[in-house]
């Protein structure tokens, strides 16, 4: 069996993204308005050649946009000189760190919703399905100065959501983000840290060892491209994507001017279902959510059951769970189902139905030996692995694909 | 000065409501059915005669009613051997406790609310002026299992609404009832204790001294006639009552199944504001306050600041406070005024004002005194009486009535 990273081939498009998450900062507007009507090469290519793009009406075509998509262009053309080169590029993608783009089966629709402050392309670390795991997670944030209270709390529902087949989402800083994460391991469940800075930059440092145990059981993920320091902006970026990737947000824990109420914001801007664990009155650590139950509608949540009661509202989603029941879904197709449909087997197309007859049934397979079993080209195989993960018949796993254990 | 109580002369009527008291349980819907179309005099007469009164359409009508309300007389007549008669009834008024019926002039709007469930009359103990101290109330209720935290908050809150001029209407019974109560004595704030037996019968019995603590500074009220104790029911009753009197209610720590929770009902039943202080999710004394935030809509409020805001949308009602701003009412007339106007000298009539004028500039006078030196007749005199306490000119004391102190 070849190692699955050998036979990824970046395309020319994922290489641009790739190069483009090193260009800008993530968010960055005009870039978003950019590759809202080119595509990711041509953009590139601009940058490099200092001229824009020929554009048409809609970005660009009053001279004060242009004037200010020519000044994005300068920002972007002074990190070139710093650009790693495609060879690079596939080196740090061999260095287990994965690059998604959207359009990829991997990719979270929740990101789409982000229309043009959508990310140009996501970093990940770690071998768990992304948008699978994303179609049941929740987001929970807090304080970095928890109390014991808070720690307690935040471990005891991640661990429990973990425990129902929860993705638990944070963006793994002290504090409450480090109890949620651990909580979610501790339970064996899944679980994202969303970073504000290179998947391979411990930040905070201390957390080194938390994000590597993140990254062996669910995904250490970023918009920055690897070796990229945090920064305060980038945080804000961060906690709007963590915000879009999920089901909902849960605060546990938040003073009344905690960062924690800025991905909550992005939560409620979103229309995802915001919701809050209150605490002691007393304490200034819970201010901040016994606000947003108040003033911002936030639903007061004590544990799992009611979390999952308010991002599920019917109950067919724990159909989606390991060992959840699965019935046909009433819609084939090709696209990963939403929470409120359970794929089967019927449902797949004739070249997802070989692929995952190819895999074994122990152990796991590389990429290319998947392709030469079911007899798919490797472009095929992609597609339909992806499709599989989405899901949730099969995992990445070091060294290629294998059944996922039901 | 002759003292306040020799002045009273009990009407045919509040006598007549007094020994009801003393026949019904208190919420009869029977009695509530008669005292709809009958005067109490009529009723009490009927009840001693063993005969119906003659009555028209919509009660008793249908054989089914007919025998209901037959049926309830029966109930009631049980009661007459132990009834006790004028002289007693009005002894008792003699003995610190007095009597208020629906049409005095302390009688709290709140309770017209409840319809045929209306008291019949009440008990109080105490020199407050009911009507006027629930034009600006909250009450505050939980569990009498209470945490040393919830006991902590409801007292902190209760003090600072007292502080602030409002009323905190309870029931006397231990946990946050207590704090609540001992938390408005502190501030030398007004505190209500709403009972379930009979004003005179300290239940719990280790609250006596609570209870005259109570009627020294507010008032111990109940719907149920001196010596009569507690019972199930008659909690149901009360916890109804104290809804209905005041502004809003919060809810201070309450079991999931707890008995503050009928309260909160109560509130929510009748519109007024619901609110409940959150706490640790790990104590299952706040369960049922993040339950009802949760599932019934209560305002999750962590201070008195939060409890003002919602049951004083807008902020005039502090003109009614001690100290606060007067300007005249924009609707002169005789009823006390809603908690959205502020009364002045100018809106009295010219009885209400002479009598006013008649009270002391220091100490008190008793109701003859001031009937003579106002020079208006017995009945005149309490009516203005009545409407200066409501207004919040006023207030009784012992031995008599004084100026409030502003």
């Amino acid at each position: 069996m070849s190692p699955v990273t050998s036979a990824v081939q970046l395309s020319e498009e994922k290489l641009a993204r790739a190069a483009l998450t090193y260009l800008a900062e993530p968010g960055d507007p005009a870039l978003g308005a950019l590759l809202g009507i080119c595509g990711p090469g041509e953009v590139l290519a601009a940058i490099k050649a200092d001229m824009l793009p020929g554009i048409g009406p809609g970005c660009g075509d009053s001279p004060a946009s242009r004037a200010a998509l020519e000044r994005a262009l300068g920002r972007w053309r002074v990190r070139l000189a710093g650009l790693p080169g495609d060879a690079d590029i596939a080196a740090v993608c061999r260095d287990g760190i994965r690059l998604i783009c959207p359009g990829d089966p991997e990719w979270p629709d929740g990101l789409d919703q982000l229309g043009l402050a959508r990310p140009y392309a996501l970093w990940l670390r770690g071998n768990a399905d992304l948008r699978f795991a994303c179609l049941r997670s929740v987001s929970m944030v807090g304080s970095r100065a928890a109390t014991g209270y808070g720690a307690h709390v935040a471990g005891e529902i991640a661990a429990d959501l973990g425990e129902r087949g929860w993705a638990v989402v944070s963006g793994g800083a002290y504090g409450i983000d480090a109890a949620a994460h651990r909580g979610a391991l501790a339970a064996e469940g899944i679980t994202i840290a969303v970073l504000a800075c290179g998947v391979d930059h411990p930040y905070p440092a201390g957390h080194a060892q938390l994000f590597a145990a993140i990254a062996a059981q669910g995904l250490v993920i970023s918009q920055l491209p690897p070796g990229r320091p945090p920064a305060r902006m980038r945080f804000l970026v961060r906690n709007r994507a963590i915000a879009a990737l999920t089901c909902g947000t849960v605060i546990v824990e938040a003073g009344a001017r905690s960062g924690a109420l800025n991905t909550a914001r992005h939560a409620a801007n979103l229309g995802k279902p915001l919701m809050a664990v209150p605490g002691p009155v007393t304490s200034a650590q819970s201010a901040g959510c016994h606000q947003i139950i108040r003033e911002w509608g936030a639903t007061c949540v004590t544990g799992a059951a009611d979390i999952i009661e308010m991002i599920s509202p019917i109950s067919v989603p724990d159909a989606l769970a390991p060992g959840g029941a699965r019935e046909p879904a009433s819609s084939p197709g090709s696209a990963p189902p939403g929470p409120d449909s359970a794929p089967s087997r019927d449902d797949l197309d004739a070249d997802s139905a070989r692929v995952l007859d190819a895999l074994p049934a122990r152990g796991r397979a590389g990429t290319s030996t998947i392709a030469i079993d079911a007899g798919v080209d490797l472009d095929t195989v992609l597609r339909c692995l992806g499709l599989l993960a989405g899901y949730g018949f099969i995992e990445r796993c070091d060294g290629g694909w294998r059944l996922r254990k039901h």
